[in-house]
C-alpha cells in the first residue's frame, strides 16, 4: 500500500485525488491547501482523507509518494524536499521555473533511487497513443511539419506566460513521438496588459532532420481551439481536441513531386485519398497515468515522462524566453536534449 | 466605352474576363495567353474576343485598359510596356517581384496620369467590408492581434513561395484596415522539396500600437482552412472564409483586467457575452472590384488598392524574405511604409 | 432537513444521488438497488449513505423523500407505496407506464397533500429557458413548427421503446413553452430485431393553432444529434444540444408572403437577417431541478413538472402507441389535455 | 451531331444550356422562354444559340432533342408534343403532375422508339455513385433504414408542394439503390401560408424487406441541412450534400444483438469502430449525366433514369397527396410499382 500525499487543490488537484483515491494500491493520506475554500472543497470530497494547511506532508514519514500541483515557482522547493524525505514525486507541468532547478531534481532522484515523474497527461490519451503507433509504424512517414493551436479565453496564469503554460503539452508529445531531438526554438508574443507574461506567443521549435514546429498559443481567443496537423510524406493527420468524436482524422493525402527539364524543374502535385478517423481510447488519461505510475514505482521502471523528460521541456522553455528577449532570436539547444 | 486586354489566361483570367466582359462599359477585346489550350478554352468561352498568342496587346492603339493575370516574375515588364503605351493597367497580386520594381511601375502611373490598381480581391468582399465597419466604428475597440490561417494542399507556384502566394491577402487586408503602419516583420519556413520556395511558413508581422499579425501559411496541409481571428479590446472577431454561412462571427467577449495589492498585482478575468453574425453581401468580390476600377478610371481616383498600396505588401514581402534568409531577424520597415 | 431516499442506482441514480447529496437541506439516508455491483459503487461514492437491496426505504418512518429512478415498469408501483407511507415523491421520465396509472397518482399525491414530481430534467437547462423567455416575449412570433431530432447508437432499454426513452423530452419541453394544447399524435417506427419494441421512430404531434411537432427517434444512428428547430414567424431558433458551445442560434430570418393578382396568387420571399447566440446558463440543470424541488416541498407550491405534468406526457406516450398499431393513424387526445 | 432544344431558361435551365453546350456531338440550336429577362439573360450566355419566346421548337424538323425545364403543370403537354413530333426528350423532376400524365409519356415515347430521360440528377453524382456501390457490394449488409432531411428557407414552389419539390431526390436515389420496391407511402404536412401547398412536410416510405425510409422537408428552415443516413447492418453512411469535403462518411458501427433467458430476451449492444471518408469523384454531376443521356440515344440504351423510373416517382408523390388529404393514412402502391 502506498501512501500518497497531495499538495495543491486547485484546478487539478480534484482530479489527481480522485484518481489516486480509486487506486487499490493506494491510500490517499493527506491533502494541503493554503486556502480554506479549497480545504472544505477536499474535505467533503474525501471525508477519509486528512485535509491541512500547511507543508508537513512533506516530512510525513508514512507519506510515500508526494503529488505536486501547486503554482509552477514552488514546484522546485516541495519536490526537492520531498525527495530529500525519501518519498517518489509526481509533479506537475512544467516542471520547474528553469532548468538548473530540473536538473538538480533529476540528479537527486537518481542519486536517491526515487521515482520523479513529470505529470505530461496528454502522453496517455488514446489520440497520442494513436498518434505514437502512426509514427513509430512509418504510415505517416517522414515528418515534415507538426502546427499545433491551442487557443481559448483563459483564465490568465500569475507567474507564467502563455507558452509556459500551454506549450509543454506539445513539447512533450513531441519528445515522446519522436525523441529528445530538439535543435534550437524561436518564439515571439504580446503582453497586452503589461502583466509581464505574454498572453499570446507564437513559437517555432526546429528539429532534427529538417522537421520544424510550430505553436500558436493565445489566452484571448474568442473560440477554443485545439488542433494539431501532423504531416508526413506519406500520410497526414488532424487531432482536433474539442471534437468530441474523430478527434483523430487521418488522410491518405500528400504531394507528389516530381522533377523535369525546363524552367520549372518541379513539379508538386496534390495526392488526394480516404480520410480515416479510427477508434480511439477513451479512458480518463489521467487514470492511465496513475496506474503507470505506481507501476514504475513498484517495478523500479523509468517513465517515459520521468525528470530527464521534464528537464528537456524546461530547457526549451528557458530557451524561448530568451528568445522572447532577443526579438525571436533562434536559440541553439542541441548541447541540452538528451536522454539521461 | 473601355476596350480592354487581358494577358493570362490561367487560373484567375477565366474570372476576370467574365466579369470585364460583362460590363456595359467595357469590351473584352482581346486575350493572350502562351499555350494553346488555354487559347482554346478563351476562344469557347468568349467567341466575340480575339485570342492571340504574343503580346501584341500590349501596344495594340485601341487598347485603354490592359489587366494582368500572368506570373509574377513577368509582371513588371508587362505593366511597364502597358503603362509606357498609355494604358490604364489592372495588376494581379502581388504586384512585381520586389519594391523597386514597384515603386517604379507606380512613378510611372503617377507621371502618366493613368490608373494603376493591384487585384487585393479580398478587400471587395462582404466578409473584410465588415470587418472593415467594425473597425471603424470603434466596435471592435484597440485591436490587440490579428491571426490569419491559410492551409491547404495546394499546388506549388513555380516561381515564389508560400508567403508570395497567401500573405498579400491579410497584408492589403490589414492595409486596408488600419492604414499604413507596418514597423517590422519576421518570417521562419521549410522548403521540403528543396524547390527553392517554402511550402510551409509563419510570419509575424508587427504594427504600430503594437498589434502583431501572425499568418500561418501551408501548402501541405490536409485541410483547407481559411480562418481570420481578430481580438479587440471591445469585441473579437472570427473570419471562416470557409464556411458557407456565417463567414463572420462577432464574440462580445474580452478580458477584464484589474490591479490589485498583493502577490498577484494583476487579475484578469474572461468576460463572456453572446455572439452575433451578421449578416454578409454575398456579390462576387471581383465583380464589386471591376465596377470600382472602371469608376476609378472614369472619375480619375485613386483607388484604395492602388500602386502605394501594392508597393507597400510587396515591401513587406520582400522584407519576409531577408528575414528568412536571417533565420527570422525582425526587419525593419518604418521608412518604407507611406501612403503616397 | 429532508432525508432523502433513492431507489435505482443505475444510470441516472449516481447523478440524483450527488444532486441531493450537495444540499444543506437534505441528508441522503438511503440509497436501495437490486444488483450487487451497483450498491458496491453506492458505497464507495456516499460513504455515509446507508446502501441496500430492498424495498424498506418505502415504508421508513424517518424518509420524507422518496427519488425513483427505476425501470418504468416499476414507477407505479413504488411511488403509490411511497405516497400511501407519506413521502414526497420525485419520479424519473416517463412517470408510469399508462395514464390509468399516472392519474392513480396524481390523485393520491393530491389527497395526502404531497409534492409529486415528475424529472423532465430539459426545462431546467439554460437552453430551454432561453426558449422559454424567447416564446414568452414574442420575440419568436407565432410558432409554425417544432422540429426534434434526437438519434444515436444507443443502449436499447428493455421495457420501453425509443419513443417513450425519447420523446419525453420534448413532450415536455413542449408543454413548458405552450402549456397544455395537444390535439393529436400520430407515430410509425420499425422494430429492427423484434425485440417488440421500435428502435427507429418518427411522431407528429398536433398542437392548438395548427402547430406541428416532429421527433426524429432513432437508436440505430451512427452519429449523435441532438438538435431542435422551433420556426417562428418573426425568428426561428436552432437548439443543438451536443454542440459544447452556442447550443441556441436565433435566426432573424422568415418568409415574406404577399398576395396579389394572377396565376401565382402568393408570393413568399425568404427574409435573412442577422443570426445571434445568447449566453446560455450552463449551470447542471439536475441541480437547478433539485433545488426547485425542495423549495416546491417547503413552499407547498406546485411544480412545473408536476404529476399533471407527467400525466399529460405519459397520455400522448400511449396515444402513440395507439397509432404504432394503426399503422400511424391520429390519435386525438383533446380532452385528456388539461393543466390540473 | 445532335441539334438540341431548351424550353424554360429558369432556375436550372443555364446549367442544362451550359453542358448541351459544351458536348461536341450536341449543338445547342435553340432555346425558348417566355420571359423577356430571362431571354436576354440567355442570348447573353450563348451568342449562337437562337433565343425565342413561344413552343415552335416542340415543332421545329431540325430539333433532335428536347430539354424540358419548365414549371411541372406544363411538363406533360409540352414532352407529349415533342415525342409526337419524334424527338428524344429529357425532362425536369418531377416528370409530371400525376401518374396518368407519366404513363402516357411512357407508352408514346417506347412506340416511337424515343429515349425519353427524367433528370434525376442526384444519380449521377460522386456521393450516390458510392452508395450505389456501398449497397451493391454488400458492405452496407442488409439496409434497416434511410433516413433524409432537406430543409432550407426556400424559394416557394408555385405549382407544387414541398413533397414534389424535394422528395423526387431521395425517391429516385431509393428507386436506383434497390430497384422498384415501394409498397406504401404517408405523408403529414403543414401549409402555413393557406397557399394550397404543404411547406413543411414529413414522409415515410415503406419498402419491402420491412426497410422504411423518413423524409424531413421543410422550406422553412433558418439553416439548410441536406444529410442522409443509411443504417445497415454491418455498417452505416452519412451522406452531407452541404460538407464540401467528406460528403460520404461510412461507420463500421452497429448493433450487437443476442438472445438470453430471463426478463430481457434480448440485449443489445453498440459496436463501435472506424470512419471512413472515401475519396468521391466530384465531376459536376449535370455534365455525366448530360454525357449518358447523349450515349443513350445513340446506343439506343434504356437510361436507369427512364420514363419508368420517373413513372415511378411521381406515382409515390400522387400516393402522398392522398395520404395528405386523408390525415398520413397508409397508402398502398405495390401493384403500380414496376421496371417496365
Amino acid at each position: 500500500m502506498l501512501n500518497v500525499g497531495l499538495i495543491g487543490y486547485g484546478y487539478w488537484g480534484p482530479n489527481l485525488a480522485r484518481n489516486f483515491d480509486r487506486r487499490a494500491e493506494c491510500r490517499l493520506a493527506q491533502i494541503s491547501d493554503m486556502r480554506e475554500n479549497r480545504r472544505a472543497l477536499a474535505k467533503a470530497a474525501f471525508p477519509h482523507t486528512e485535509v491541512v494547511d500547511d507543508e508537513r506532508i512533506l516530512a510525513a514519514p508514512d507519506i510515500d509518494v508526494m503529488v505536486i500541483a501547486t503554482p509552477v515557482f514552488t514546484h522546485f522547493d516541495l519536490a526537492k524536499k520531498a525527495l530529500l524525505n525519501g518519498k517518489h514525486v509526481w509533479i506537475e507541468k512544467p516542471m520547474t521555473s528553469n532548468s538548473e532547478q530540473a536538473r538538480e531534481l533529476v540528479e537527486l532522484a537518481e542519486s536517491k533511487g526515487l521515482t520523479l515523474m513529470v505529470d505530461h497527461t496528454f502522453l496517455f490519451t488514446g489520440a497520442v497513443q494513436k498518434m505514437k503507433e502512426l509514427v513509430d509504424s512509418g504510415e505517416l512517414g517522414d515528418l515534415y511539419y507538426y502546427d499545433s493551436v491551442r487557443i481559448n479565453l483563459g483564465l490568465f496564469q500569475h507567474d507564467i506566460n502563455v507558452i509556459w503554460d500551454l506549450a509543454p503539452h506539445d513539447l512533450s508529445i513531441m519528445d515522446y513521438l519522436l525523441g529528445p531531438s530538439v535543435r534550437a526554438v524561436s518564439a515571439q508574443g504580446s503582453d497586452h496588459f503589461k502583466t509581464g507574461f505574454e498572453d499570446v506567443a507564437y513559437v517555432n521549435v526546429f528539429y532534427d532532420n529538417n522537421l520544424m514546429a510550430h505553436f500558436s498559443l493565445n489566452w484571448l481567443s474568442p473560440v477554443k481551439i485545439r488542433r494539431t496537423i501532423v504531416g508526413g510524406a506519406k500520410k497526414m493527420l488532424v487531432w482536433d481536441d474539442v471534437s468530441q468524436e474523430e478527434k483523430i482524422k487521418i488522410y491518405n493525402k500528400g504531394m507528389e513531386v516530381t522533377t523535369r527539364e525546363g524552367v520549372y524543374r518541379i513539379l508538386a502535385t496534390p495526392r488526394v485519398g480516404d480520410m480515416t478517423a479510427p477508434v480511439i481510447s477513451n479512458t480518463e488519461a489521467l487514470a492511465t497515468e496513475v496506474d503507470y505510475f505506481i507501476s514504475c514505482i513498484r517495478e523500479k521502471k523509468r517513465p517515459i515522462n520521468d525528470g530527464h523528460a521534464g528537464l528537456r521541456v524546461v530547457s526549451i522553455l528557458e530557451a524561448t524566453d530568451q528568445s522572447l528577449r532577443e526579438g525571436g532570436k533562434i536559440i541553439e539547444l542541441s548541447s541540452r536534449q538528451t536522454r539521461s
